[in-house]
């Protein structure tokens, strides 16, 4: 394993409405590259929620496939995510983007009450039982929360989403950008990006932050 | 306008094989937000020539829209090209990815007698009218060369490219990752990206040094 540490950067598609939010991921590939470190893509080979026009907002009548969209971003360099082992990697983090509240969990419909994707599940309780550094920006602290459930996280400043949150058992924190939650104990880092107002100056820095404090963390 | 420059980048969908590379594309936004500058992002609205899943690169029968894949890397914030305005901006900016080379231009098909969308001829003859400077990255320093001929270019290192844009009257210079090829008499920027075997930090220096070159060309 490379000694600043081998991420699994899980996708949830490609694009913030259905997918994953491309801007956070892409510096998060960046972040960990600049800081010596290195990555694997994973996404789950499921139908996407739905498939929205970006421009407008409104569904559009598609089907698309979550790992196929998501390899759009990795330049087809990607893994279905039911091949992740737990022991090829050092950390794993989870883009944000309405991908994670639609496909790889249900906490867009059903809030505190959401189901995760059992591959997604499978990944987080794997690194927390070898305890390992997991990361989530954006609203990804949902579905860690929901699987780990007493964590402490971030999630920025969403009243409703924090509440949702501690329903699941949390501990919600409130941040600003370049602020990062470190939930020593159970080795899970969070950083708002897009759940503030953002411009990429603010998505290099969270993700940057994040990444840095999570190699910190590497055995 | 911006003190540093506002720049108008047009891309050509999302995803390397069938739009615009999305890393070239992220860390363009990344490059001129971060030295002060700022953008507007733009896409025709038309068909995409085919939809390519990136996993297997063999064709889906789908069809997509240039403008509305494209505005997954622009978080929605996106004009159709067909508006732009060469008054309204200090220089322009061309990402790479398979999408201009199939739908900006007939480049993928055609090579040296392609034609270019009438959209992007506009927009690169107006601003070479008005002697402001023009950038393009990876593969789209072929639509400059086929719109203006006369111009010194590079695509990196690709023998079979660098005959055809010397076949549209333009010169090439071989470039390794860091080199910006600068025209200074047209104002034409052009860095090789991912013409050449990269990593995310060889895009993120390419398409830095590119917008630091045409910043400093900026009146």
């Amino acid at each position: 394993m490379s000694k600043k540490g081998k991420f699994a950067v899980i996708l949830a598609g490609s694009g913030v409405f259905d997918g994953s939010e491309i801007h956070e991921t892409t510096m998060t590939l960046y972040a960990i590259k600049k800081r010596g470190g290195d990555y694997e893509i994973f996404a789950p080979d499921i139908d996407q929620h739905h498939v929205v026009n970006h421009i407008t907002g409104e569904e559009m009548q598609e089907k698309r496939n979550v790992l196929i969209e998501a390899s759009r971003i990795a330049r087809g360099d990607i893994k279905n995510l039911n091949e992740f082992n737990a022991d090829d990697f050092d950390a794993v983090i989870f883009p944000g983007g309405f991908g994670v509240a639609k496909n790889l969990s249900t906490f867009a419909f059903d809030g505190a009450d959401c189901s995760v994707n059992g591959d997604v599940e499978n990944v987080i309780k794997a690194m927390a039982e070898q305890n390992k550094p997991i990361g989530a920006l954006c609203i990804s602290p949902v579905i860690v929360s929901k699987v780990l459930g007493e964590v402490k996280i971030t999630i920025g400043q969403d009243q409703g989403t924090a509440d949702a949150v501690k329903q699941m058992g949390a501990t919600h924190e409130d941040t600003k950008h370049g602020q990062v939650t470190i939930d020593k104990k159970n080795k899970v880092f969070t950083t708002p990006c897009y759940m503030l107002d953002a411009t990429i100056l603010d998505i290099a820095e969270d993700t940057d932050n994040v990444v840095k404090a999570m190699m910190k963390e590497i055995k």
